[in-house]
């Protein structure tokens, strides 16, 4: 028995079909953050456990990466999110570059998942983060580019929502005005989080479970009733929370301007979990029936580089998988046919004596930088069609004895039959030719 | 005291100076591969630990690579070479793909090695094969495209040569010649492999070790000192082995026919170890005296899918690293200048009145397609020119409050100190005006 010809549980092979997508989408991804000055990044593959331990805590550690003790006794991990790298490097660099600091990084990540539909264990990741951007320009920008991103592979405000939220209101609402403890906040957050996948009953009971005082249980339903930035307005007027509302209005406004408002959609569940979040946050929700999760999550933070013991510099990210980015494009038929290479032109050697020729040729016009397929064996006259047509070409060179005597070759239109010589080094005309 | 800033052991952190440099070498590969019709692929970054057993044997496997056994009892491995994903791959897809199967890949792989010049723990690697192609003519297109590639970054052949041997004759003058052992002939691979880094002294004692007969020993000697392909034909008749070179010399000639033959050496004493090489087999050297080290290597085999229990389908390949290629480009001076981003223009605001305003006009820019630096902050007019100059620009668009009440932009050309106000819309002239 042979081995095993499958990829390992959780991975893909990316077979040429599939990798022409991955191409696509990695140069949309690098087109649309270079546009906007957003610089490339990349790191190890592998970190310290410590810093994701710092940055994540335990639970992250414990049930979802790969880590493993090197031969150095280095107890090291798969990187499983590029955040914690991000903030080593900038932690290493940020007092030596000019602000705002915009950086970009689509590394292969990896994560013990149960393998299932828009989740796997190897997935990479756009990142996209600004540091140092003053007042709330960073959150701004980054969310004009996110929407400009998601415009670029063809998508519009009928496919994708950006549910949003302000840290600064939900945390002010816990302390505030609930009065909650530090361990009861963290329960509310994992209520949240969940609330949109549980039923009304299981919410009612984890909420009763608090024990919380009547008039607050009333104005945690009254926020949970959030469905808008007007209700929004009332119910910080209402709960003395309008302060905490400045920022998020302040870019609302701002995308308004910019006829962006219709993408932005007030949800209060949106907490982002535990993590470290200061600001704003959010997701990038398909509104397709049949796919209706996040594809992009972000926010803003201020204390990302504490572990590093230096200074707050705010921050803004997100980060966009592209497993979900792939299944969003399919659900709205958005993704160009990969199927098949594209080439300039196909090489058809019509006799072994000319083959020697067909390298030739083949490299000439290799040099003048078109894209050529060449069989490296005789096509019989009447097959070349056929073949050529069967690899979706549309122009052909047909080298014959008399084609190869005289350095030439002779060009075929598949579509119109139109079919004319030309000096194999006359870029130029054959260029003309092919480009029509 | 914080944590730990610098990249983990023989690994490195790209920032965008050095992202740039990758995604250029990157960008030259991707397009002279598939301009030889090479499509892209890539795998998982785990395999099982099986199939590099399978492949390399345990040396491998023992001292180099970083296993460990996941969640599930699976004992994996980070790829530490991409030549056993790509049989495992074509070895699940051969029978329904047509013939030549062209494939090139860049991953990243890890090997535990002891961090020095040109070795590091972390690389990318440009992996490039053919398979199924007929005779020889995979060997002529590969050789001719890995040639192509370095004279796309700008080498010539006063910078590098391709070693190249055959193992068809290596393997014959052992076995036939020489009348060796296995046991003998893996010592004897060992010692050609080693012998250009160790002392005359040193290479016959090793011979001597073999206790070979005299004229065994003359013949061995007489093999080491084959330095052309003159010296080969001599050798071949005196030894009986005429037969064994000829796919060598057929391969000669085509690359003669396209004046590429300046790049073969002939050497003996390349061998590619224990490989799984059945016919030729190369490095690619540069030729700087400060960085004499092998930049790529690779040869033909014929029996990579047997592990799967898969008839043999003949193949060829290279792989090419990138910390060695960078290091060949740096010494001849061919890499171009990373140092900052390029832009189209970068936008100055003038005051906080019109920042809102120009988040609008860096928004239409950017959707004509032109990459834009925008600061997020107002610049004092009495700085544009020092700080655009300081980023590199050539060229602003300064909107002060006249220019966002007229909705138009003033474009200066750094240069030349032109200026002129355009509508921000007016996309055609404005990209005349920065294309000169």
């Amino acid at each position: 028995m042979g081995l095993n010809k499958k990829p390992y549980k959780g991975c893909r092979d990316f077979f040429p079909k599939d990798m022409r997508v991955r191409q696509y989408l990695n140069q949309i991804m690098q087109k649309s953050a270079e546009s906007y000055g957003f610089e490339p990044y990349d790191g190890p593959l592998l970190e310290e456990v410590e810093l994701y331990k710092a940055k994540s805590g335990e639970e992250l550690i414990n049930d979802q990466i790969y880590s493993f003790h090197d031969r150095g006794e280095r107890f090291v991990a798969i990187r499983p999110e590029m955040t914690p790298t991000l903030a080593r490097m900038i932690a290493a660099s940020h007092r030596q570059t000019p602000k705002p600091i915009r950086w970009y990084s689509i590394p292969n990540l990896m994560r013990y998942e149960n393998p299932q539909k828009g989740r796997l264990r190897e997935h990479w990741q756009f990142n996209v983060d600004i540091f140092g951007a003053p007042d709330n320009t960073g959150e701004k920008e980054l969310l004009i580019m996110l929407i400009h991103f998601l415009e670029n592979l063809g998508a519009d405000s009928s496919m994708f929502s950006i549910q949003i939220n302000d840290r600064q209101i939900v945390d002010s609402f816990f302390q505030e005005t609930l009065e909650v403890t530090n361990e009861e906040a963290y329960k509310l957050y994992k209520i949240l989080d969940r609330s949109k996948k549980i039923s009304k009953e299981k919410l009612d009971a984890q909420i009763n479970e608090l024990q919380l005082e009547a008039n607050k249980v009333k104005a945690l339903r009254d926020y949970l009733l959030i469905k808008d930035l007007d209700a929004l307005q009332e119910f910080s007027t209402k709960y003395n929370l309008k302060k905490q509302t400045q920022n998020l209005f302040a870019i609302y406004n701002t995308l308004k301007n910019l006829n962006l408002e219709k993408y932005l959609i007030y949800d209060p569940t949106i907490v982002r979990g535990l993590d470290y979040y200061t600001g704003i946050v959010f997701e990038v929700f398909d509104k397709h029936p049949d796919n209706r999760r996040a594809i992009a999550g972000g926010g803003a933070y201020k204390d990302l580089l504490k572990i590093f013991n230096e200074e707050p510099l705010p921050g803004i990210g997100f980060g966009l998988g592209d497993v979900t980015l792939k299944d969003f494009l399919e659900v709205h038929k958005l993704l160009p046919d990969f199927s098949s290479p594209q080439f300039d032109l196909m090489i058809c050697p019509l006799s072994d004596d000319v083959l020697e020729h067909s390298f030739k040729t083949a490299l000439i016009l290799r040099k003048a930088g078109l894209k050529i397929d060449h069989p490296l064996s005789k096509i019989k006259m009447n097959k070349v069609f056929k073949q050529a047509q069967a690899k979706g070409h549309k122009f052909i060179a047909v080298i014959g004895e008399d084609e190869a005597a005289n350095n030439e070759i002779q060009l075929k239109n598949l579509e119109t039959r139109e079919a004319k010589n030309f000096k194999q080094d006359n870029i130029t005309e054959i260029k003309k030719f092919i480009e029509g």
